[in-house]
């Protein structure tokens, strides 16, 4: 029988959930307990909202489950935690890690979003190629314009961020046709991206992109990320997609090139304040197509695939070998 | 040398253009001369706009090459033409074929579409199962709903007509993980379609599409093919995709069925009247998306695809094997 007085055989949870979420969303302890029942015995498990928050079992935890992370309340009361497992793949919420204790590791949930975004990044990148945002701004205005395009076989796609996103992105477009490049921090190649390159290059990328993917972490130096000269070095007619945070982008700058034509058109399917505000200026922008934050959301067990990250990591621990998903407080992603 | 009295070695060749067509479409004596002379010598080549027609010519022309045929002056005037060369799939506006003489064989373009047309059914399969025509109208009224959708695999697809257009877009579909069932005339199995029926069977697969596609000739026995019997033996939320011809459908039904909510979006990109007419009501009906008859349009070497199609049946004929894309004067494709 496992040694029982070791937290990794027996570990305290503590899940706080968000009260009107999506129930697909919503972590139960009957999901807990299907993940985690082969790799460990659960001591304590607790099913909180944060507005009912139990601090006595929080602080006795060694793991935290969350999709919002309290960061005060961490701070303050988590000093037992070993692992906090968030639920969303992206933590520059929660950035500066000051409020982690230094026993504490964050993990993310980086990679449970790839075959849904993977199939979006597809579609999308065939609108664009397509000139779909164009056709729609069109159809608003009851105007029938032909504009032929060739195959998309050749069209050339430049993937800034090949993490679990835009490599799962990257597959699906090779596979139907599109030449790829992409932008990677450490450079590291990529079976589905024909070249790499590191972020310094991305001014060399620019006009080789018929279309421009962003899939990166949102961090200090990815805010702003495209801004009026960057989309200036794209070639006339590009298009752009954003399925990671709406702050890479100067967005005064995105209308200004799409206004003028040089840009063809843009999906975004993420914003800076989300939802969208019901009077915000982007909702109306010519050759620009709002998505309300979908392109890698599958609900379809979902949670499951979180804690399967926490489960693959108790066994990591056990087995004292390096734990996947940790967030790099430096890094912040 | 070959047998110039012959004419399949030594045809003379009588063009016609549309003034105003966009340059990829017309058939210029270049091209027949590069895409012909391996095949045969041109003993008269004669290319002229419909508006500055040279009646001697045609009247002593082998074979005759037009996007838009000239029925009347065919009757009238062609009885010396063997092939008449339409470089459009569709001949359905020029049925019933009585102007059509005894020893002339029509031929159409059908194929030349088809890798253009797989890439465009592919992304129009996603956008529906992604809920895209809805995501559109909601960005008109500035809503921001979030739907979320799973992956499109195992989604299923019910593609009528597996011809050239059909079998293309099958054959993309399976590829990205759609279940494909089809419908074709002859029940004949396709290797991109998993379950293929005959036409008597429709009211028995509508029930099993979460999309259905149109992509089957226009004829007197297809014309007004979906109406409100049809949408609504679909299941709830399923999408609807045009690619064929705009009389299939049922307009005044479809604009039912979305209303309802029982169809959850359409993407027709073809029209009984187009350019769509800019007060046509289908411009502004919610969840519906208005293409100008792009889907199966690839500018680059479209003629060349035609010219080829001629040029392999002149090969035929000296053969003595049967032509390829003969129109059925009977079924009417």
């Amino acid at each position: 029988m496992a040694d029982l007085e070791d937290w990794t055989f027996a570990p305290r949870i503590y899940v706080e959930n968000i009260r009107g979420r999506d129930s697909a969303y919503q972590v139960t302890a009957e999901a807990v307990t299907r993940n985690l029942q082969s790799v460990c015995q659960l001591k304590e498990l607790t099913c909180r909202f944060s507005d009912e928050r139990d601090l006595d079992a929080l602080r006795r935890a060694d793991i935290l489950i969350a999709g919002r992370l309290p960061t005060a309340i961490v701070a303050a009361e988590g000093g037992n935690l070993k692992i906090i497992q968030c639920t969303s793949a992206g933590v520059e919420s929660y950035f500066p890690f000051d409020w982690l204790g230094p026993n504490t590791t964050l993990t993310n949930a980086s990679g449970v979003h790839a075959s849904k975004v993977g199939a979006f990044g597809l579609m999308a990148a065939l609108m664009l190629h397509e000139g779909v945002p164009e056709v729609t701004t069109n159809q608003r205005r009851h105007v029938w314009k032909r504009k032929l395009r060739g195959s998309c076989a050749g069209s050339r796609v430049l993937i800034y961020g090949v993490g679990a996103l835009g490599g799962a992105i990257a597959g699906q477009l090779r596979a139907a046709g599109f030449r790829t490049a992409g932008i990677r921090r450490g450079g590291a190649s990529h079976p589905a991206v024909e070249r790499m390159a590191t972020p310094d290059r991305l001014h060399e990328e620019l006009p080789q992109a018929d279309i421009l993917i962003l899939a990166c972490p949102l961090t200090p130096e990815t805010r702003g990320l495209i801004g009026a000269r960057e989309l200036a070095a794209l070639p006339v007619g590009a298009g752009l997609l954003n399925v990671a945070r709406g702050a890479l982008i100067d967005h005064a700058a995105l209308v200004s090139s799409l206004a003028s034509g040089h840009l063809s058109g843009a999906i975004l399917d993420v914003f800076e304040e989300e939802p969208l505000p019901d009077d915000d200026a982007l909702w109306d922008v010519p050759n620009l197509m709002v998505f309300p934050h979908v392109s890698a959301d599958d609900p379809d067990g979902y949670i499951d695939r979180c804690l399967v990250i926490l489960a693959d990591n108790l066994l990591r621990m056990k087995a004292a070998r390096p734990l996947r998903n940790v967030v790099d407080a430096k890094l912040g992603y």
